[in-house]
């Protein structure tokens, strides 16, 4: 092997830089040295084109294999098909994980971050509505669909580009006048922005649009209420309905029967999540679509990518819509 | 500490027997020695009350404190409810668990019991229907639903049981002559004796009964067949279907609302699973439902049972019945 075609190491940036191998690794790990060493260390990376090794991006050089998924339970069907995709994302690349399925139990969740930190894990992915979290910027992690501080990416469905999907959509097969509806986590998170691409999409189609926004806690009645107070003459204001997911659409076309309600000729609703009866039969409803095995793609290569000093913040990917019945594309049809 | 308090150790057992260590050693964990030497180890045992120690059991002395999860998917609800609920078992006992969804590749089985063998995990879960893995005697292994072979628990719901309970439901319920409707593996299995439960039970109340079972990779369309040949002048000739899965039910309940039978009032469905739509809502159907919290919990208390030197090979959990709205108990509440 010729030694000049091996690649340069810490070792060689600290003798080009002319300073301790520790204020190198400090650099690269982004732990504060002083400016002057900080620049003579830049330049040295730069001249010989030194490669930030994996310990920089905190994948430590003595590997596991084993990566660690926190995530809420595995019985909701978005988080079910999450932890299958993967899992098999995982281990076609011969790692193996550890499953921990949390209900939110920040304990639990903050032990396996510390597992990360002392190698006993190689990194973690992690979709958790946990505020009290602390993950250090070096701590391999990757979450999904909540942002969890600087230096973590953020893997989601371009939820802002499924809202306005699902209003364009609605405004396609006839809508005029829609309502949004929602509930979940009110931290800040990635599917908040269905919401907003919802209200964009509406406005660039010219359709008239109401929200009904749950906070935590607030029963599911709110929302029967809220349909009831739209009724006049047994004839519902709104032709159109988005439910901020599948899980929710399920429940509100169940309240719409109930309210004499047809469907999709009286009123039309899409959900979100693309979900499955009994995970592999017809769809709950019509839906945007994630694209979970991608998902799941994206989280394993941006935590296991070595060589990438700056992984992305966020990433956003494309989402598609399937019709599942509660819509009227073929009444449409028919009229044709 | 009083040293005579101390329990006795394999030393002492070789000590009086006057053998080797090694041979101990063989003795207790079934490794073939000369009879002479296995009877004055098994009288030493006897005398010391020496407790045959985890290791015996196939459980090692360093410990990893970390389980593998074998299951072909987590997308399919019963498979998700059970990772879930094993997992929470694993968890409260300061256990982890490596999870690996197999969709049966044998390949993948076998390097997690390789896993076992080897002491990187303490012991494995395995629900599986692949007929190719070897595992040994010694490996710390409990199966779900199919016995793996001498020596390995089977945990499973006492299907045998819930077939009866749901031809004495049908009975309960007015039906007279009921149909079984079958898919699924034609290896030998737990979920098989939900049939001879069913006959068992119309035997016994006098039900008139039909089987069609489907073998491996024979199409739905047989089933839509079968009750097409019992419909006479729009009338079918069963009034209660039994079918061995909610998931099957759910595509039998569509075939027989194309067939215009309405349900429950022609004819009433019961399944086999418990499975509630997404997860936390309504019942699919009528069904018998698996106590999936306790045969999780069950599994976990027998993998890491120490000091039980004859593990039970088949246990069988008690089921329950729940109404999911394809029965007809409110119609016989109204007749009442």
């Amino acid at each position: 092997m010729k030694r000049e075609n091996s690649s340069p190491t810490m070792k060689d940036v600290a003798a080009e830089a002319g300073v301790a191998l520790g204020t190198v690794s400090k650099v690269v790990n982004g732990l504060p040295v002083g400016d002057s060493y900080r620049i003579r260390v830049e330049d040295a990376i730069k001249k010989l084109n030194y490669q930030v090794n994996s310990y920089a991006q905190g994948l430590k050089a003595n590997r596991t294999h084993t990566v660690a998924l926190l995530i809420p339970n595995t019985i909701q069907p978005f988080y079910a098909s999450l932890v299958y995709h993967i899992n098999l994302s995982l281990l076609k690349r011969k790692y193996r994980m550890l499953l921990c399925s949390t209900d939110y139990d920040s304990g639990l969740e903050q032990e396996y971050i510390t597992m990360a930190q002392q190698n006993k894990v190689d990194g973690i992915i992690g979709l958790t509505y946990n505020p009290n979290l602390i993950i250090e910027e070096s701590t391999p992690f990757v979450a999904i669909d909540r942002s969890m501080g600087p230096g973590i990416p953020c893997i989601s469905s371009d939820n802002f580009a499924g809202g306005q999907l699902a209003a364009e959509k609605l405004a396609d097969l006839g809508c005029k006048n829609v309502a949004f509806l929602r509930t979940g986590s009110s931290l800040t998170n990635e599917p908040n922005k269905r919401k907003a691409g919802f209200e964009n999409g509406c406005l660039a189609r010219g359709l008239q649009y109401e929200l009904k926004i749950l906070n935590d806690g607030e029963p599911f009645e709110e929302f029967e209420k809220f349909l009831e107070e739209h009724i006049d003459n047994g004839k519902l204001s709104f032709d159109g309905i988005f439910c901020v997911t599948d899980s929710l659409a399920y429940s509100i076309l169940k309240a719409l029967r109930r309210l004499n309600q047809r469907i999709p000729e009286d009123v039309q609703v899409i959900g979100f999540d693309g979900i499955r009866y009994l995970g592999d039969k017809d769809y709950v409803c019509s839906t945007i679509v994630q694209p979970v095995s991608e998902i799941a793609e994206m989280c394993v290569e941006l935590l296991l990518q070595e060589n990438m000093p700056a992984k992305p913040p966020l990433v956003c990917l494309p989402v598609s819509y399937a019709y599942g019945g509660t819509t009227a594309e073929a009444l449409t049809e028919q009229e044709q």
